[in-house]
């Protein structure tokens, strides 16, 4: 029972010359083009809203979802709109690799662009085969991955996308598929070393900025670690946004090269390196469904990392009752999809699964996690012991990539370096290398409004929800408001008297303060209880 | 593995007053709320593009998804812009039912409406559940669907409720909750007859026009038969288009109801009716994914109909090699669906399979199937004895609905109608009481350029391709330029010599007729062979 789409009905596209102006309207990944209910060729071709347009300039092309417009202040009857990132590919894509200034023209250059119906993404066979139930081959996902990649995908077909392939609906083949297909969508840098280690986190435990220590710990170990991490999404903070506390981490590629050569190592942001652009394309439309099926987030994980030139890779899946992964079994299963695909990908992997039961370190937030970050760096008796023991523990097992070491030293090797103040001295050259920010981690300067959450009753800490703590967080403020989120007092297994501090909330603003006064007010986070009701801890670590 | 949506993490939804503007942007059925990236609510909220934001006035609210502008032209920083159907929903919400002319108040008006960030929809929850893979109950589908009928999904989220739901992944008791929840959500006629008849057809069939004598045939019997149809979307003519060359089909509802009192019928276009709004909107993202699975399609056409009043259902499901059910299997399973749901929702039914391998009658595109529609009521000897035959049969099914004709005779005393002339008497009432537009069936005005397709060999018609002459049609202009088209010469079985013309293709315009040219060349959609290649006969009609 298959009906054929409209845009394929059309048959070969029909091209009319139209203008081309930049709409200052930011769509996100999806390309959008505007015509004029008026417009000559929109009257005469039969497009709809929603129908994909094809537009071409000088020889290149791209495609577009239709918006149809009544307001000639937004488009002119003899123009065609673009929106922001819509109008950059396709200038760039008509402009000599050379000339990067060429997308930012004028307003006024007349541009003709020749626009039609769009023939559908040659991927799109493939797409409702899978939606039909069928299994997808190597060819169909590198089709389909590439026409992502293009912005070939309207959301519509990206959402289809990702549902069919939701759940355990892609086998560990097809995952592999998946993944290749997004490095080979992209750029994908070379070190030139044998071996260029890497760590990451699946995520969803607030306060865990392990990154920010394992990566000067190792890289004082003589590893080669050029880590590049996101901002924060739906969390609190980012590794990007915290280290952005210290020092500079948008940085242009050259530089950044230089600062690995000189220090085998950097903390920068990776957002705009063009690694894997499809799985960018894939996370705008995730984010809002909330999805976050397991090949899905393997691929994502592990095409960002091959792209990125990684050898190795540390991979920490933390377990918890408000983590992502929230039982053994299904921890097991993920590290074996994990192993599985990074084997048929030559890059070698080492999963540790980690207690995910309550966040890690006290701050949540990027100017207080900068200062836990900073303490246990300079072995500051005051610093959480718990982000320096795991930090240790993930920076011991990637020095044991090192085939000069034996299974079970790194971590006194990651402790000696650490206390040994090799560590600081490797972060602080970092700092300087990349653009020191001037912060004072031992008086950081917390947003002015602050809230104390108290026990209301006395008895052990049971239970930290790191969902709820991650809220209160960002109602407070934080990523964006850098010293903005919460202060942690208490960890599980803390005995508290009624009425002692079990968290503090810092804001900028009043209205964010209430805010998040609100969400304490139904739910303040910590369960508190006896011994017998501490949550098993699922792993030895 | 659930990860939590960014808009869940920020709880209460914060509140900010911005003057409301109408951007006339037309984004189809999904609201767009349009931010200037420097206002201070999209600054200090954290919002992101894609997300969605809640807009109160007057004590109600929209949702509308995110997108940020760079161009105070479009929306000042102190300003909220809302795409045109949005900003209509929440002017009409907000002002009196009886204030009609509320909403296009002139852009000038101030009118402040407070945005704030959106709960995700009440049903989100539920069409998580499907999508990882768990069955739905009543109440499910009844919040999804209320949800989707108020705008509050955005595209990607009714693309991930279509793909969670296609193939077999509704049962049939969740299609019946489906349907009564569609019907449900909108609004419902009463004709205040106990019986009222209808006929619908599963589509994918050109020319196919019964809708336009079956209905003149049962009314002239005395059945009261309230039709509506809609507009072609990826076909080359629709009812209501094929209906307007006649007469209006637009028509106030009042008018409506008057016709349908003193002629037992109407022949009418269904679009402006509110029945079934969450249809509507679920239709709007099915066509560009091409989905059109089982349970999708008998949800879509039984709630339309219940909801319009029908207490009995005569439903074609045509069986072809080009039509959308391909084979007998498959067509009894459909059958099965649509009997289990229409008797659930206490709607009488009779499914048809008929005889779907070629086109119904000759034309192909408004005028043409006018003219064939008019010629069989006018019992002329060159009208098309296929289009005639299966009106027959399908009237004759609808008239032993009537307890008073005995199983068999429907046939006869529809034929008797017809061959009498009190068909078409019904059917010029009809016209003269929609409002006539003067079409002179005995002359079409076809349009004026013309190309004939010629067997290239001789030999006997063995195959006609319903999706490439429908193809050919559109190309050709229909069914915007109501007299462009196809019009066919010979059916299947016919004998035909090289070089003599298989069809005619009408267009307006050169470009037009070139690309129908084109597509004509890359198939014809003819198959010449032998009387053996005949394809089976699956029903038989």
């Amino acid at each position: 029972m298959v009906d054929t789409p409209a845009s394929a009905l059309t048959g070969p596209a029909k091209l009319s010359r139209l203008r081309l102006r930049p709409v200052g309207i930011d769509t996100y990944h999806e390309n959008v083009a505007y015509l004029h209910r008026d417009c000559e060729v929109y009257r005469a071709e039969g497009f709809k809203a929603l129908s994909k347009i094809q537009l071409h300039l000088n020889g290149n092309s791209i495609l577009a979802t239709l918006n149809v417009v009544d307001d000639t202040r937004i488009v002119d009857c003899n123009e065609v709109g673009l929106s922001k990132s819509a109008y950059l590919q396709l200038r760039q894509l008509s402009c000599p690799p050379s000339a990067l200034t060429c997308p930012s023209s004028p307003d006024e250059e007349v541009v003709m662009v020749t626009i039609g119906q769009a023939e559908p993404p040659a991927s799109m066979g493939a797409l409702q085969r899978k939606i039909m139930g069928e299994r997808m081959t190597q060819d169909d996902l590198q089709a389909i991955v590439h026409d992502i990649a293009q912005h070939k995908y309207s959301k519509i077909e990206l959402s289809a996308f990702l549902v069919a392939t939701n759940r355990d609906e892609l086998d560990r083949e097809e995952v592999f598929f998946l993944t290749q297909a997004m490095v080979q969508a992209g750029r994908r840098l070379d070190w030139h070393e044998p071996m260029v280690v890497d760590k990451h986190c699946i995520g969803g435990i607030p306060g865990n900025r392990t990154s920010m220590l394992v990566v000067p710990i190792v890289a004082a170990h003589g590893l080669l670690c050029p880590k590049t991490s996101s901002r924060a999404i739906t969390s609190p903070a980012g590794t990007a946004d915290t280290m952005e506390v210290l020092a500079k981490v948008e940085l242009p590629i050259d530089e950044l090269h230089d600062i690995v050569r000189r220090h085998r190592a950097c903390l920068a942001w990776g957002g705009t390196s063009n690694l894997s652009p499809a799985d960018d394309v894939l996370i705008s439309v995730e984010r809002p469904l909330s999805l976050d099926a397991p090949g899905q987030m393997v691929a994502s994980i592990l095409s960002k990392k091959v792209a990125a030139g990684s050898t190795h890779l540390v991979l920490d899946i933390p377990i918890g009752p408000s983590a992502k992964v929230r039982s053994m079994p299904e921890a097991q299963r993920l590290r074996r999809l994990f192993e599985y695909v990074a084997g048929r990908m030559n890059l070698a992997i080492d999963v540790v699964i980690t207690d995910g039961r309550q966040p890690i370190g006290l701050g949540i937030g990027p100017v207080l996690e900068a200062r836990d970050v900073m303490q246990v760096l300079e072995n500051d008796p005051a610093a959480p012991m718990d982000l320096r023991q795991k930090a240790l523990r993930l920076a011991g097992r990637m020095i044991e990539f090192d085939p000069d070491v034996r299974g079970g030293d790194g971590f006194a090797i990651a402790r000696d370096i650490l206390d040994s103040g090799r560590a600081l001295a490797k972060m602080n050259d970092l700092i300087q290398a990349q653009g020191s920010a001037g912060f004072d981690h031992h008086h950081p300067s917390l947003a002015p409004l602050c809230l104390e959450v108290n026990a209301p009753r006395s008895g052990m800490v049971t239970g930290i929800d790191n969902l709820q703590l991650a809220r209160i967080a960002r109602l407070a403020g934080a990523p964006k408001i850098s010293n903005a989120g919460v202060d942690l007092c208490h960890q599980l297994g803390s005995e508290v008297q009624a009425g002692e501090v079990l968290y503090r909330v810092y804001a900028a603003y009043p209205a964010d303060l209430a805010f998040a006064q609100q969400a304490v007010g139904k739910s303040d986070g910590y369960t508190l209880g006896e011994a017998v009701d501490l949550p098993h801890v699922f792993v030895e670590f």
